[in-house]
């Protein structure tokens, strides 16, 4: 059924995405040749704390530097695109994409200085690349942002069917609907495997088309042609923006557009003809005050309650230009990710304070498809195996149970850990091994060199903070020449605490005069007195347990 | 129509509850009396930063301690007498509540070791108190947790009536329905203002009786006759355990409780009759392995994702004596409060990898009135005015449009601050002024030591640790004789970092012997010069911001 030409057996081994939504990156591998689909990164759980992003431990790419031939990406989200800059100078290889996909990718790798070091090529939809034994064909889907695509990877094992992350929209906004005409020919041919999206697949029906978030902001304008309208919503969404700017064309109304990130893909947006803006729509920040309120339109970052964006500033009064008055019409295009929504509920409450309206429901559409466009999907091109990926367990394994009830066996259907190696094709498959996998942390300009133990002390640090006690021994003598001093940092306010650091300071200093007394002179043996010291009398007296350290200088 | 025979106004100050669902406290003043309903905690924001729990402050109260008459607490949740062990130390005045109600404040006296200094009183359903100027009905209502009441608080300036947390359950596990009746004759003496509930208020409906929930454990119960059952429900939903010991019973299933909240709640509920629990079913933990699993059921706490919870320890491979297997079902019997949605999600997915199945919908009912019991409420007691309460802004702003629904003028309808003084009679009512309010954190033993200025600095080295600069000058020579030493804790894993260790001593010294070449001995000048040195060096080096100190001591 499948094509089985090929003695050897492909191996797909994802490097993250499976036990959340997010650090997407798949290598595809047989006999000398690598292919990887997509370097995305991750958000810093709550527990890593100050760390900026997350990108996957890529040991196993640069162990095998000599049969990578190329990353694939699907579509320009960060949880696909994101690391790319990271890995690119540790696996330098080239990147093939669609056309808005390539121009959000090389925006990062202008800021990072790569853009002349990365090669790169733009493809389109119906068309392949060869990368060693591999031929990838990118086939045309629908998502929450334009020029997605599906893979169809053909191996000398069998066809493999990624489907990125996709929705099945008839009526996109802008150009065609999903290709499902080509998933049914693959399917024809034979699918050893399918790669499938399981962010909803704990969702019955199906997904709506993003048109009809369209009529609601026309109806929305209908009813509220009295105030100024903000929308915000994902800087990425530009069919969403499209969406926003036909319907202010439409009431008369100009459009500004703030935040960062969605004025730089606005550009690239426009660059590439992925939105039309009629004339004279646009208008800077600067001009908003040229405008009656109710004939401007802006569309703003910040739809997660992110403290930086340009809403969190507008509802707190910080930002520069533009405050929010009775007069204003807020809506949020956007539904909140799981862990924003006590943010995005502050904002909200501080926007209504101001006496401006709300609309919190209805103007947002998924881009992830639901269980019937999953079962469509499954329909056409009829897997061997089924391999549910892009969610956390509980997505997954909701993908898995539909799998089931189309038909397809227990035994067939794999969910996998990342790191885990599947070896497969027609005969069989099965998890053969396990790859080093893992979160590289990213903070400032380091890459890894924040790991547990720093982490475990910033958690700490923040709890209860640190007390030092300082102190000067002669080398010689092993008398006490100065000190000890304490010092504190996030303990306790310390200028209403005097007697708490005068106990602190008397007891350090009882502890080592103790020991010197006994002729102890080793410098660890001292640290330790002092700090149990320190730590039983703080328990006692705050049941605190803040990271105590003591500094001994020897003169 | 109301009764107006005093010719003071009565003045309501919330002390807390009104820009949050937490800290309940709010005062009732007339003349030389003052009664507080309600003494609640918050649990801390995500940038209280090692803090444990939050109560109000209460220097109104301290401040007019000879006016102070009692505390009359509605009903036994944390938000509502969470606070009273803290406050009592205080402000020490007699308490009045219910019966469970009372059972649950008790426990915390004791623990807090003040048990024997506090004077108390149960009042039942229908009778009242009197405190000075005020008379204070206790009306039955539903919520839930068992015994919570609405108050009717008579004042020479008219009635209040105040709900506490509510709903109308014609159905209740645990005795009666709310006494609508009551409510009725009230509101035809006249009322002069309503402080309801807003906490559902954004819900359309009616929130559905406890009792649904039970027939969806039995139901549960009936399909699943072949493995253990798992539920995670609220320590203190006493009426939810009820219900599943009734299913545990009629399936031939024993009963274990587990997590310490639960367990003492449990005890003080059967103390006072307040669950009746049939022989021979609840059984300790340590019997569990005595029965086949699927006679068995588990009742625990930690259904908020809470990480030192029974359900999270099972989870995470770390209970002693319960380990998850794919023969447990585990039901969440709640719902996310907002801010937990992730927490809850990681346990979740935790437990289905281990094979297990969970149930996540349909087996919760909220404890708070939706729009038509407000509805309902408000058309019984037809105030005069309108005073929402418990909610954030937008539930507050919900109920508001509600009560303007229903015909009260909008400028009857007051959404207070905390702090605000509502005085009022039949004649008028208006915000006349403002007393202090705020956040009292608590930390350990601490009680308001720690503020913005600690948290700060939490924040600061949450982020990216500390860099400490030690050295020792020579008093009368100004020459430096020990250091710079450099430690760091949560900046960089120091064991990988040795160049960068150098570099920063290198760099100390040489700003420091920079300093001292040319004569500079005043200790802020170096230790100024050390930290600019440092700091500039570590943004160019890693774009990090840690928090950067020098010590000098001298000898």
């Amino acid at each position: 059924m499948y094509s089985d030409r090929g003695a050897s057996k492909l191996k797909i081994i994802p490097l993250g995405g499976l036990e959340q939504i997010g650090m997407n990156i798949t290598v595809f591998e047989y006999e000398d040749s690598i292919i990887i689909v997509d370097c995305g990164l991750s958000f810093p759980d709550d527990d890593m704390l100050g760390i900026d992003l997350v990108i996957p431990d890529v040991t196993y790419l640069e162990d095998n530097i000599d049969k990578v031939k190329g990353f694939i990406i699907t579509h320009g989200h960060e949880d696909h695109i994101g690391a790319l800059p990271y890995v690119l100078r540790r696996v330098n290889v080239p990147v093939y994409a669609t056309r808005l996909t390539m121009g959000l990718i090389e925006h990062k790798l202008t800021e990072h200085d790569l853009q002349d070091s990365v090669r790169r090529k733009v493809i389109k939809f119906g068309q392949s690349v060869n990368l060693g034994e591999f031929r990838i064909e990118f086939i045309k889907t629908n998502h929450s942002i334009v020029d997605a695509a599906a893979l169809a990877i053909y191996s000398p094992a069998g066809i493999v069917v990624h489907t990125g992350d996709f929705k099945v929209d008839y009526t996109p906004v802008f150009g065609d609907a999903i290709d499902l005409q080509r998933f049914a020919e693959i399917g024809h041919k034979g699918v050893l495997a399918l790669m499938c999206d399981s962010t909803n697949a704990e969702r019955p029906g199906f997904t709506q088309s993003e048109k009809t978030v369209g009529r609601t902001f026309d109806s929305i304008f209908t009813e509220h042609t009295d105030r100024r309208i903000i929308i915000a919503t994902f800087a990425s969404n530009v069919d969403r923006v499209q969406q926003i700017i036909n319907s202010a064309f439409k009431f008369g109304r100009k459009v500004v557009i703030e935040g960062r990130s969605m004025n730089y893909i606005m550009e690239t947006a426009q660059n590439l003809d992925c939105i039309s803006v009629p004339d004279n729509t646009l208008i800077p920040i600067e001009q908003l005050k040229d405008y009656p309120l109710e004939k401007t339109v802006i569309i703003t970052t910040g739809s997660q309650g992110e403290s930086m964006a340009a809403l969190s500033r507008m509802a707190s009064d910080s930002h520069r230009k533009i405050s929010i008055t009775p007069n204003d019409l807020i809506i949020f295009s956007s539904h909140p990710i799981p862990g924003n929504e006590k943010p995005v509920t502050r904002i909200i409450n501080a926007l209504l304070s101001k006496g401006a309206e709300v609309i919190f429901q209805d103007a947002h559409v998924s881009g992830h498809a639901c269980q019937e466009e999953i079962k469509l999907i499954y329909t056409l091109v009829r897997p061997k195996y089924a391999i549910p990926v892009h969610g956390e367990y509980k997505h997954l394994m909701a993908q898995a149970r539909l799998a089931e009830e189309l038909g397809i066996p227990h035994e067939d259907i794999f969910i996998l850990n990342s790191g885990d190696v599947l070896e497969l094709n027609g005969e069989g498959a099965e998890v053969t091994g396990k790859v080093p996998v893992g979160d590289v942390l990213v903070d400032g300009l380091g890459i890894g060199d924040v790991g547990t133990a720093v982490l475990r002390d910033r958690q700490s640090l923040s709890e209860n903070g640190i007390i030092m006690a300082v102190m000067a021994i002669e080398g010689g003598s092993g008398m006490l020449v100065s000190g000890p001093e304490i010092v504190t940092r996030g303990f306790i306010y310390v200028k209403e605490s005097d007697d708490m650091m005068d106990e602190m300071r008397e007891l350090s200093f009882e502890a080592l005069e103790d020991q010197i007394d006994r002729g102890v002179k080793d410098f660890n043996k001292l640290r330790s007195s002092v700090r149990d010291a320190l730590s039983d009398y703080v328990w006692k007296k705050t049941n605190r347990r803040p990271m105590i350290m003591a500094v001994i200088l020897e003169v």
